[in-house]
């Protein structure tokens, strides 16, 4: 059938055939199909949606469109864990790390920080000698040995993604949660694992900001993950406010740390801990999810995560140390106070404005071309439900330029919702999918 | 703005300002705005509509890509005639020279044949020696003195049109009302008309299916005219049998012929009567409507749209001797009875599957590249209404090789619906808009 009149039945919401999607995903891959005929079928995807059956093929095409990272050699259950992005988001370089000092092999194919969001290899890059940018091979040996490794997305896994997420980003088709979905379980899958646990952001600082969108998210790429035999768990959570204090790549590094060690904010350790939970009981360590949790908790509290960490960035190549002497990861030259004027509760913060001030001064990227800085950042000094007093400290800024400073610290003040009455505490694990 | 936040808010269904559809038609038009861009707006229009003042902004843009055509040097109101496009359609080829003859100034600026329908140039270039690429200097002095010329659409007039109609053609956004009107209002008003007459086609061989859609197109180019400034007047006639008896360029050239020596088919006479009348009374030929009704018939009876017709071929370089000698023209080497097997009444001839297997013997053109055969087409014997016995002639097929034949006569066959009750006459002017 020709490519228009795909992208017709597509815009009419008629169902196409997985052979029918296999045949646009090869053709964009391999240059056949044009920019413009692709621009216009992932526009009728955004209004038109797709089945899960469409959604399931669609993937399957876009895992198959490079090599498949096989992990068959190295012994025992293969869990990775994704998050759809969230400001202050650290859980990977957490729960992972808990995870495989478990006893679950945790292959960890990471990404960078885009828009308002960061990205797990940014933050590891800041970490002096860190090196993501490992061979498949380097991979697959330091996986055998640590059950632990961190790479970025190779030009081989899933090329239709990149290419296709390259287009939507310059088409107003990224908001699409059929396509959201294919791009990350393409990925994922890409890589041969037994299992994935999804974290899915709902809120002001993720790019979902209805629950009732993150659910249809997190059931589609469960459902994706079932079709194609793997197991798949997705939490739902919240992201109404930065997770922990720290917003920056060097400060997220900092409060990994701190939270390894078992002195980490509360709802950072709490999430941290579900998802590795979620890891080890799915990468079948223990038979229920109860003792899974339990084991996580003991292997924060024994150190054995923190330890893991420190092992495995020392095998790419980057300074172990710097996970005690903070002063060993880059740092800011100044620090700019934020303080309330008003006392009472604080009632919000909104993340994707802090995500945006942090990305202003240096810590993310406008877009892709653009450098991190990785020692600047925000770290709160409240969260939502704190008691403030006029003159309180609400946050403060970590620079290195005061180019644009002046505009991000307008943003982060603007973020601050400050109430006369006391807040309900919000739950952190809204739902759980699987 | 960046192009990608106008496609987000035209995909949210905001409306964008006049300055921003400009921006976009001037920057796909120079080639700084991408195909791909370009084409997931068009779908996001598809989609999200656009309001009047949209398409009117967006026509105006569109209208200027290229140079006007300036007439204004030409004595006499200008009142040019366009048709939506359907199978059998060759009112231009009749009304206009009646206009004319009546003293309206008519610069028709016309197009070809694409997918089942016929198109004027075609019709035009089945006359030996007929040229249509006039240089616009040669299009104003024959205007001048025969107050009729037929032009193609140059390179020079409304370029983004023919750049966005190819776009569209392959990425399925043809069938969009707003993208439609603006497509045929930019190119008719890139020439100084005080005045147009639309005939916009509905039913089964039309672009429009069904008449809600056929009345909106109406209103939008009929208020896409008023806002600059244009007296446009659209009439919305039914297309769900072919109009008169012979569809295919020569066949249709020699039906005008007959129409204009008033032995012609009723239906196409009285709608080609209509739109003449509403050219003269456009073009204050008259004072009222029903003066250039009575006009316009006044120049079918004495011969004057007929010797006007005559003179324009001749003026073009064509042989005007094919209006009374028939076997000037191309003809056809052989011609298949269609009959059928049962009696009774006509009650539908499906003009689609008419105007597809013309273009299917070489009629018309699948694709821009196609050539067309002048000589082939279908003549039916039949209208819809008619009462047939056993054994009756349907129509003729006239071909000039017996490729896809076959399959062209089952599709002719398969058109004609033949009912045993009395079949009520249906009207043929449905609407007027104005």
């Amino acid at each position: 059938m020709r490519t228009v009149d795909l992208i017709r039945r597509k815009r009419d919401a008629e169902e196409l055939a997985p052979e029918e999607l296999q045949q646009l995903i090869d053709g964009y891959t391999r240059g056949d199909i044009p920019d413009y005929q692709m621009a216009a079928f992932l526009m009728a995807v955004f209004y038109s949606g797709m089945t899960d059956r469409e959604v399931s093929a669609m993937t399957e095409s876009m895992m198959n469109s490079g090599s498949i990272v096989d992990l068959s050699s190295i012994p025992g259950i293969k869990v990775d864990k994704h998050s759809t992005g969230g400001v202050g988001d650290k859980t990977s370089l957490i729960a992972s790390p808990i995870a495989a000092a478990s006893g679950v092999v945790v292959p960890m194919i990471s990404g960078r920080a885009l828009g308002h969001t960061g990205g797990t290899l940014d933050k590891l890059e800041s970490i002096p000698g860190f090196r993501t940018d490992l061979s498949i091979d380097e991979f697959r040996s330091l996986l055998a040995e640590h059950k632990l490794a961190f790479i970025g997305q190779t030009e081989e896994i899933a090329p239709a993604d990149g290419k296709l997420y390259a287009l939507r980003d310059v088409t107003a088709t990224v908001e699409s949660i059929p396509l959201i979905a294919s791009s990350i379980m393409s990925k994922k899958l890409a890589v041969s694992l037994d299992a994935l646990v999804l974290d899915v952001k709902v809120g002001s600082g993720a790019f979902m900001k209805k629950q009732v969108d993150a659910r249809r998210l997190a059931q589609m790429m469960v459902g994706i993950g079932r079709r194609l035999d793997k197991r798949v768990q997705a939490l739902i959570t919240d992201m109404n406010q930065p997770l922990g204090y720290a917003i920056g790549n060097a400060l997220e590094v900092m409060e990994v740390s701190q939270t390894l060690q078992n002195v980490g904010p509360s709802d950072l350790t709490r999430i941290s801990l579900e998802l590795a939970a979620r890891m080890i009981y799915l990468g079948k360590i223990t038979k229920t999810l109860d003792e899974a949790r339990e084991t996580a908790q003991a292997k924060l509290l024994d150190g054995s995560g923190y330890r893991k960490l420190k092992d495995v960035i020392q095998a790419q190549g980057g300074d172990p140390r710097v996970l005690d002497r903070f002063e060993l990861l880059p740092n800011a030259t100044g620090a700019q106070e934020i303080t309330t004027s008003r006392g009472g509760y604080v009632s919000g913060i909104d993340a994707e404005s802090i995500g945006q001030a942090s990305a202003m001064i240096g810590a993310g990227r406008n877009t892709k071309e653009d450098t991190i800085d990785p020692a600047v950042g925000v770290i709160l000094e409240v969260k939502v439900g704190q008691k403030i007093d006029p003159g309180s400290i609400l946050c403060r800024i970590y620079y290195t330029s005061e180019e644009h400073l002046e505009e991000a610290a307008e943003l982060v003040e603007d973020a601050f919702r400050i109430s006369q009455q006391p807040v309900e505490e919000r739950d952190l694990i809204l739902e759980v999918v699987s």
